[in-house]
């Protein structure tokens, strides 16, 4: 029987080759015992075809499961050959057929259309996706009678209300069209009506620029492979977009998909890997979870994808080794015996990279610098001076986080919503991702005059985008530094981070420089947001005996002013972070206030995380914070152990700044650096700097130097 | 060479049972893995012997890790006879030798007197007792004039501090006592002056009563086993308790240690084992912090120790795989092969047990209720109901903690100190300590008129115990019941904790009954500690605009009063902690009111964390906190999955409660429960009760009845 199978993503080469690893302990093997325990736990649950519930509730979630399992049963039906898959599978089909028709649509409750089966239609082509896709494998086993119920009850109805009821929706630039167009190609291919893969990839007008595929691929990505969204949406359309790529590879092999448009299917995948932190985890660029990772299904997929069909790179088997599976398809074997092959993987140090925005790459850009040190801890830095990110973007242009020792010190809230939890507005976005998470002030950069960039008006945000200035990618010292002109009216405003070694410290130190400049005066409050304890400060600091918040909106109103103090020369704030502690010096005078602040305030459904931040605030026209974050020591309460709890430099001194130049001074015990930044805008890498500042004068050559004397 | 070898804990013939296990995957080959790695790191860093510092500066921590890596060393002289670990500590053991004598004596900071390199004698004697194990290793490799120099420049000079210098502060029955009668027994040993044996034996007066040895193990235990300054201070004593009943197992055998007082060293050790959490994390009972574990080096070596020197307890090999080594001695190697002989190893459920508290076990007790679910989990209940605990002592009597999924969902809040962290005062206990942590509100029970149990008088505390009332711990229900009289003046309290398994729910639900009487009304505020993210309440509260303390003293001063709101019929809080839902049931009326609360109020310094309460406040004579706390469902916000947000509970109904008999009732989905508890104080397990409330008759036998309805 099995002779006959050709599914729509697995032939019978690719079956016989996964039957291989049955067992053994590869990547394949491996990843084949988890599917086989995950769905036999599955089969073992009685079957339920729910009707109704909101996103989070019981229905919601069982359809979910339900088409996961259909999916993961049909092909280990094709892999093992146990027909227990293939009739759990068919039964389930059968229930949705006889269900599907009778079921009415979903209230609509945001701007997605509804379904029959889910509150909004994106959740339903998930579905028809990945019921096409079981349904392919076990086909072939089903009675004429069982394939004909399904598909005039349930596959054709769904294709009717996806290309037909809600054209103006189906095949959109957009991540959610990316879901339409592939449900409905696998569809078509499952029941052969190919038809739809051609609506799929050429979109409903056929013109390749309306809609479907091609479009997409050729407008949702810049150059660099940057999805415009951030990769928390980018790691959700990938996976659609990989399954599309390999059933178009099979069922049109004329268009050549993964050369298309420069290979930039290829380039996507590269790009979205290149984002993630060391540990996996995505930053929360945009509008995104603090937790999602390298291990979502959608990355497995185009990891596997990726080692199939393009050249070998072996961070792929770093990245596969944090992703503990593989796809368990053709391009999973493809990968699995690359990886065999390696005599040894190890997590890797992927290289700094600058990905440009923008349809021609020319609407700013994402920053990431990475550094290894010698214990083999990688620091991660990520600056946005990109675009806006349309209706989800938070307003953090030059806004940016920073990763070592395996966490996120400098954090930025990420999104305002507990996502899927239904008691929590139906795990949808809560009120406060606009009036707290989406606010300047929730990120790490300066907020103006107590307000929102671009004044959150998402149009204005979005005709604008960073500017980026220049991007050191190797060495010993990384740096990189944008502008955002205009984000306040009347301000300019430059942030240059550097990412360098010492041999007096064991981590790099983080060096960042954020100049504003303006015609007249303006609040500018420096924040940045940290997690853990506070060790110590030279502020003399008061704590307020009673809390209010720290202002009436633009996310000020969700802060409580838990302490504040007048500024030093060089503020010192040292805390802990699990097992190490940082250092943040400043220079700064007593007209600047430091305020020490606590989320929570004016949040009477608890929906805010409790988490804490500082805020530096001067009243100045032009003004550069000078600062820098030294990473130190080891705090280990269960062996009590705590070593170099304080840090080692101890002073941050401006010698000067202005539009052509900045120059700063940062010395501590066996440091003295003298960091020299080239901030004309025509500047280039050969620049010649010569520039006085208090009667001294400074000369150097490129963008950036940074001076260690010895002491 | 190594024949000559005898050092005072290790033999030839256990040094080469030892030698037996190096490359291999037993316990004792990773163990010994382990040690050669940390020993080798230690190695290659200069060596340095400096001066004084304050607690967790820099030579604090340096002469630390040296006594650490000279006992280190001297061991794998011995196993690996490589002449470089010897070397090695000769250096370090010459270097003392050259400063000890001139080194001044630390200025005293608390009651501890002061020595040469510690600023207290406390961890001098650590210092010698971990020196002369080391040295006891590689003396016989010594030429005589470095053994002479070392013998007489440093140990005879510290025996003279300890024995002499300081002799009212040698021996006594105190857990920092078994420290110097170890430390000087094991030195007296090494440089063969065994009249120091005796003397740590004995006591300085010889007579076992007033000092040493023989004289505390008699003396710290209670019959049970529990050390009643609680587990965090008894892992502490228990490391030099084990190795000085090693030594003298060696040395004096005709006492036969390890059956003396009825095997006390082995039902002290089981005390300690079976306090644990599940994880192997002690519960911060009386005064201690939130991570310490069974992975300490002093559980490592008694667990060793018990077997072989017990009888087979086969929990011991579960432990043994938490700890993840094993003391590398020669009772290590009884243990590694015992476990090797193991078919598997599992994470043991230990069994419930209540610790009786006192010389004579009638000062109270603790008691811990541990139920194992279907999918494995383990919770587990704690209860004090014994002794204050000494100077430590927090005022928390009939307080509880509760742990399940892997995490203490109800917390107390630990010590208030940063242990080791120099910047935090010296890593010393903090003022907040006193001011908050202590305090009868910083724990889970009733705090009543807004003060201090006792008064905060530890005096008064030390002269009161709890009593108990009854103990279940066995079966698919399991509880304890406690009385706590005139701990407030004229309130009588008892508390019952009944952990009782239902078809309806994943995991046993939690009955929590806080019964008081008074002549006259009180203010009665009962809180829970929780930790993560509220998710609903049914409570109306509201937030306030600007916060203030709760209060001006008995730790209230320290809380923030975050929202409040009068009482419904059946309260109900749901949080969100890690991957679990947790929901708080409370039978309540309109004239209560609930309070969320949150840590950091008058704390200047930053020294507390920032943790969450909520507090449910009662004016009332005699009054029935009565409370369920269900667990249920998952979250995991990287794969975006949320089950069972809501519980199945909901309603508590109180039906009557008097001095005879509490009977209360608790509805859900297809749970209805009725807990029928005999309060008499001379009730027994065969005591009928019948007693009737709203006109209706309740019959039950023993001390409680969980009746569960089919609905």
């Amino acid at each position: 029987m099995l002779s006959t199978v050709n599914a729509v993503l697995m032939n019978q080469q690719e079956i016989e080759a996964i039957q291989q690893e049955l067992g053994k302990t590869s990547l394949m093997g491996r990843s084949l015992d988890a599917l086989i325990e995950d769905t036999d736990n599955y089969l073992a649950l009685p079957i339920d075809v729910p009707g109704h519930s909101p996103a989070g509730g019981y229905a919601h979630n069982k359809h979910q499961q339900n088409y996961k399992y259909i999916e993961q049963a049909g092909r280990l039906f094709l892999i093992t050959g146990d027909e227990k898959y293939a009739q759990f599978a068919a039964v389930l089909l059968t229930q949705y057929a006889d269900k599907y028709l009778v079921l009415g649509f979903q209230e609509q409750r945001n701007t997605n259309p509804p379904g029959r089966l889910f509150h909004q239609m994106l959740n339903e082509h998930v579905w028809l996706l990945y019921s096409s896709l079981g349904y392919s494998c076990i086909k072939h086993w089903l009675t004429e009678k069982q394939r004909q119920h399904i598909v005039e009850q349930l596959f054709e109805p769904m294709l009717e209300v996806a290309t037909v009821k809600y054209n103006f929706d189906f095949d959109r630039i957009h991540n959610h069209g990316v879901w339409a167009v592939a449900a409905t190609a696998a569809c078509g291919a499952a029941i052969g009506q190919e038809k739809y893969i051609d609506l799929a990839l050429h979109g409903l007008a056929g013109d390749d620029i309306q809609g479907g595929f091609l479009a997409q691929l050729s407008n949702l990505f810049a150059p660099s492979g940057y999805y415009i969204e951030g990769p928390y949406y980018h790691r959700y359309a990938i996976r659609p977009l990989c399954l599309l790529a390999e059933l178009t590879q099979r069922f049109r092999p004329e268009l050549d998909i993964f050369n298309f448009k420069g290979q930039v299917i290829g380039k996507t995948i590269q790009s979205l890997l290149s984002t993630a932190y060391p540990n996996g985890v995505f930053p929360s660029l945009n509008d995104a979870s603090k937790s999602m990772d390298i291990k979502d299904e959608g990355v497995v997929i185009a990891v596997s994808l990726y080692a199939k069909h393009y050249p070998e790179d072996t961070n792929l088997y770093g990245i596969a080794k944090i992703q503990e599976q593989i796809w368990i398809s053709g391009c999973g074997v493809a990968l699995s015996q690359a990886y065999q092959a390696q005599t040894s993987v190890e997590v890797p140090c992927l290289p700094s990279v600058e990905l440009n925005e923008g349809p021609e790459g020319d609407k700013g850009a994402q920053g990431f610098v990475r550094m290894q040190n010698s214990q083999g801890d990688i620091s991660q830095l990520v600056m946005n001076y990109g675009q806006h990110g349309m209706g989800h973007g938070h307003f953090d242009t030059l806004g940016m986080t920073y990763f070592n020792n395996d966490q996120e010190v400098l954090r930025d809230y990420g999104f305002g919503r507990w996502v899927n939890i239904e008691p929590k507005f139906g795990g949808r976005y809560l009120d406060e991702n606009k009036s707290y998470a989406r606010q300047t002030i929730a990120h790490n950069l300066v907020t103006v005059d107590g307000a929102c960039q671009n004044d959150f008006d998402v149009e204005l945000a979005d005709s604008k985008h960073g500017t980026p200035h220049f991007f050191i990618g190797e060495g010993k010292m990384q740096a990189m530094s944008a502008f955002a002109e205009d984000f306040y009216p009347g301000v300019e405003q430059q942030r240059s981070l550097v990412l360098v070694e010492h041999e007096q410290l064991t981590q790099p130190l983080l060096i960042d420089l954020f100049r504003l400049s303006s015609q007249t005066a303006h609040q500018y409050d420096y924040s940045l947001q940290y997690q853990g304890q506070i060790i110590r400060t030279n502020v003399e600091h008061k704590q307020h005996a009673i809390l209010n918040p720290m202002g009436d909106d633009a996310g000020y109103q969700h802060l409580w002013n838990v302490s504040e103090g007048k500024g030093q020369d060089t503020n010192l704030i040292s805390w802990l972070q699990g097992s190490s502690y940082y250092t943040w010096l400043s220079a700064s005078a007593a007209d600047d206030t430091l305020f020490f602040t606590r989320t929570g305030a004016n949040d009477p459904d608890f929906n805010l995380r409790s988490e804490t931040s500082f805020i530096l605030r001067r009243n100045a026209k032009n003004s550069l914070f000078a600062n820098v974050i030294e990473t130190h020591g080891y705090f280990n309460e269960a062996v009590e152990a705590s070593l170099d709890a304080r840090g080692k430099i101890h002073t941050i001194n401006i010698i000067g700044f202005n539009e052509q130049a900045t120059v700063i001074e940062v010395l501590g015990e066996g440091i003295a650096l003298t960091v020299m930044i080239n901030n004309a805008k025509d500047a280039t890498a050969t620049s010649k700097t010569t520039i006085e500042f208090n009667n001294q004068s400074y000369s150097w050559t490129g963008f950036l130097v940074v001076e260690s004397k010895r002491v």
